[in-house]
């Protein structure tokens, strides 16, 4: 029996313990999509408990913030939202974590916790209800005096090379600015340009985005698609300034409706105006916008991220109470992947499509998406089009195995830009090292049962690749 | 090499073999949803042959009844329709099956067989066309004269603590009570209350059934949606009284419709009045009425389970033969997640979702229903709403694999309420064993792959949780 | 460690081992479905370089023939077009193709190319770019020189008893004639009739195929569906007395749409008048040529292949450059199942359902597939409805282990008629030997699992069934 949590954690066979060791495990990170704060980083934060850093809650001005992966865990085991969210006795929270955690046998959960107990605070054995208090202790102890343990330290101690922020087009990015001015800080922090809410022309707050975007372009206001677009691109230039190599964009499902800028005019103003729109009208601005901003990224050479296949807030009661992002989210079941191919090729008759990361919140559009990239490759960049590592739902040991062998299978897993942590939390970065411990062991299992040859150069060079390397170079960084 | 179906059938690794032998195997079982006959169990009832068990047929009344999955064996072997449910030379049908069951390599019903044979009839071989004839004068000698091979006899062999049964709301219930009044009977029996007819608005048969529910009240007529809600939920309180603690709803996909009372009303007149609906109007008073129900089963503590994504019947020359549930059904693909949270989310806006239990028949459905549950999960009960087990097509051992590790990636597998039958026969009981040797199994696995670690009370505690306490604490039985 | 490509590729235990040696790899091939030319194999052709049996490309008319997946792989690698499709120089692309394929772990093409240097040119190591040269040379050498590695003389290598190649309706069949009456070739090769562009109405050039086929059957023109029909049947007719065996139907999706006949000519006679057609009406024509058909090749024993789910000619650049087949191809989502269903039952009513083969794109509809098949079912031959092999994008390890598993769960694994090729080259033969090695490895793991019966007969009989029996008796050769 393996015994839980060693150096050879996930590793089963003697190939995947040497690639791992003597290729992954050193090599830095780039975590090119997360969603911590810059100005955290540049004023080095240092936490106060555990439960700052793992849970967050209800804030001191009625808002939520925090990790509703955890939140969801504990209202599975029927802990009261009180005691998930609230904070009166955080020690009683973190001991109703750790009788969660327990039942959460296959679940990331418990090895991340872990993962990140031992590489961050030495606990060697795994949380449970009994030694909660101690593991608490020691803990919070470490987290208030221990010199390393401010966000600056948290993020050197991992081997970071490389922090991708997560910020909106209305960004003044002033906390990136500092810390490129700021010698002592070494690793590189650079902003991604996210313009969901100059998309999301019929959501909620989207006339209210509207005027803000206006104000940080020094207009009085937008008064048209077309002004939206020109602004948006005025942004990405701003962003590209400031060093941003990549963009995300977040949608339901991902639209195409060829629309005249006339059309897509004219549902801008019905919008601004107060009224409804189709949902031709809307999927018409939104392929503008799209088409529009790929093509500046990839006259930036930003690359283009995709994210797909959600529904968001679906508990309408504690959205109401918690706002989102607080734990009530589901997958969605799309048919979108021809407007994908569409939408790219669309952008590929002119020469302009930029390199592109596709993300279903489905793990079974993994194949669509696996064939989708094969159509749209090139020699701008090896890989150019890629399949997004498994991501939120899927981040699993069995989620990172199906995207690696679906991608294996229909492309070149050679040229993978592996993984991001898409995270809150200035811990997380050991999703790295549980990534690379999953990917090592699927080739090493392949290796050891002779289906690729033990080629050790050959098997270097994936596994850097997949690593660092192929980031590295994909991203220009 | 292992050897077939000995004492440790299934279990690859020494953790596997402890947990189900010391913990597993010895629990009694929870067999919350099944489709065997009350009147049966009452009057103890003796089979003759297996066939009768096994197979059934074609009744004296022209009807056909027995388990499809069997008939849908020999069908795919080339086996004429008169030797699959016709009952002319039941020895020579046996014998079809048997060399049928010999190609079914990897099929579940090869594993059911054979551990039925072995369990209740003690043959340790496996089943063949050469042991056939052999088998089944055993068999049947064992059938007809063994003082425990009776109905009751058998449920007692098997440990079954809790019978399931699915009752139509009309139903009176008698053998319900005359179970109850038996002192000789130990084990439980309690109805399941599934009004499928008295939803299926479109479907044939609708207003003779909504004649036959106003009799059953005790009216002479049930003239609006309001009404046909008010007799359902008098008959949800007349099942509550007599125990259930489960409803079923066999459902094509899950529909969300939001319409007003009124709308619903006329919607009922028309087809009463033999008038067509829209298929909006349809899901309207579907709405309305699961919206109803669930209230009224949180009301009673009872569980809803909602079973979607199949399409029945679709072989119309056999249906027109031989009726429904005849082994001419299939998965069907639908996109009604969303929908499922919607009605889910409606009934939660006033505290009033039961505690739910949702099956897909299509497994591509696994993730997405993973993460249903967590957005509506709630401190009173762990694990309120479940990812029922895998069902009918599903119910196979990587059915049953993916189906945990599925939950256990989205939320709390140590929460699971774990396996029913779903059977019409009396000795698929074999099932939970099978259930649960595949569960300890993949337990096991990750222990001794060092991704759980070897926490004997830990361990304990999920697997007994799974076999048998989480049912029984979640239906309170 | 297991060593690469040795004579156990593939096989994990020693039942696998035995299994394949003993029975499988000595069977000979029936590849009932491929697009290789008759031509070619009647004149015996043979092949200059590696480059022309493994890449093709650009051709002289300014076309493109050749093996897209190898041009996707070394696009997904960043080589520019000119060395994917452009000849100018052999070697240099031979050597990129090298290079991509040491990145291919995991793809089955890096098992495909080195199964094919192995089984027909001796070379027992890995290709990399460092041995590419010395390889291409020694491949050469042997393609221009060695006397067994002409067409024929591949086939005959390769131990194939039957070749089903894929023919349009107007196809004259003179090849396979001259091949019947050559009594020097041993193995059969059989036409299949597959006429897409007869069904697809709204695709360009739907019109002059009307034209051709009409001349095909003598008459000056087509004037209705009903005449369409009649010069299909009578073409159909055509093939049964050259052998045909077995239609192929490549469809976007299968559609089901009742018309009557006045109203699919109606269709048919606007879209030959140049004016449009509601989807309806063209998934009307559609059905009732589907209908007509099926009805033909059951009256003479020819087999349907319904293939589906898939989009093509996605990027339009490519397709304006290089037109159809050359890599731009992609995973459809759809929700037709039930429509299958309909379509089979409809033939079904009047006994007049073909033998019938199920293949999707989306490997996400295995389970959907798996039963439907047993929805239709009869005694008319064992295995009437057959899940067709992993196709095309899924035609890998996994999707093939994925396809076995599904149908072994849902259905008779014993029953299935096993591989084929699809391929347009001579040595993708050693496709028939890595299916049959992942079939062994399968049924090798469940016997030493103990999952089934370690039975000498019933495992010889399954694995030489699948291997080669089942589609000799299927197909009726």
């Amino acid at each position: 029996m393996k015994s839980f949590l060693d150096e050879d954690f996930i590793l089963q066979t003697e190939t995947a313990k040497h690639i791992f060791h003597d290729y992954a495990e050193k090599l830095p990170i780039i975590d090119y999509h997360c969603h911590i704060s810059p100005q955290e980083i540049y004023e080095d934060r240092r936490f106060e408990t555990l439960g700052d850093v793992w849970f967050g809650g209800k804030q001191e001005d009625g808002s939520y913030f925090g990790d509703h992966y955890k939140w969801r865990l504990m209202r599975s085991n029927g802990i009261p939202e009180e005691m998930v969210t609230g904070r009166e006795d955080e020690l009683q929270r973190f001991k109703g974590f750790a009788e969660t955690l327990t039942k959460a046998i296959g679940n990331p959960m418990y090895h991340w916790c872990n993962l990140e107990l031992k590489k961050y605070f030495g606990i060697t054995k795994p949380l449970t209800v009994q030694n909660a208090e101690e593991i608490w202790n020691k803990c919070n102890d470490m987290l208030q005096n221990d010199p390393e343990m401010t966000v600056r330290g948290l993020i050197r101690q991992s081997n970071v090379a490389y922090v991708g922020t997560t910020d909106d087009p209305t960004d003044s990015l002033e906390w990136h600015e500092k810390i490129a001015n700021d010698d002592s800080i070494e690793f590189m922090v650079r902003p991604s340009f996210r313009p969901d809410k100059a998309i999301n022309i019929t959501k909620e707050g989207f006339k209210e985005y509207i005027v803000k975007l206006a104000e940080t372009v020094g207009k009085r206001s937008l008064d048209s698609a077309e002004e939206v677009i020109d602004a948006l691109i005025q942004r990405v230039e701003f962003f590209a300034a400031h060093g941003c190599v990549a963009s995300d964009h977040g949608l339901d499902y991902i639209p195409f409706k060829m629309m005249t800028m006339a059309e897509c005019n004219n549902a801008f103003t019905k919008v601004m105006n107060g009224k409804e729109i189709t949902l031709d009208e809307a999927e018409g601005y939104q392929t503008a916008l799209l088409l529009s901003l790929g093509k500046a990224y990839h006259k930036h050479g930003i690359a283009m991220e995709l994210h797909y296949s959600c529904l968001r807030n679906m508990n309408e009661r504690m959205f109401r109470l918690e706002g989102p992002d607080t734990g009530f989210d589901m997958i969605a079941n799309n048919s979108c992947g021809g407007n994908i191919a569409k939408l790219m090729s669309e952008l590929d008759k002119t020469g302009e499509l930029p390199k592109t990361i596709i993300f279903s919140l489905n793990p079974a559009d993994n194949a669509q998406i696996g064939t989708i990239l094969g159509c749209f490759q090139s020699s701008e960049v090896p890989g150019k089009i890629q399949h997004g590592p498994a991501w939120w739902f899927n981040d699993t040991k069995s989620g990172m195995e199906e995207q690696m062998k679906s991608l294996a299978n229909l492309g070149l897993l050679g040229n993978f830009i592996g993984m991001l942590t898409d995270s809150r939390s200035f811990l997380s970065y050991t999703r790295h090292d549980y990534f690379r411990r999953i990917m090592c062991n699927l080739i090493g299992e392949w290796v050891e049962n002779g289906e690729y040859p033990n080629d050790e150069k050959a098997l270097e060079s994936i596994v850097s690749g997949i690593s660092y390397y192929n980031a590295k170079r994909y991203f220009g960084i």
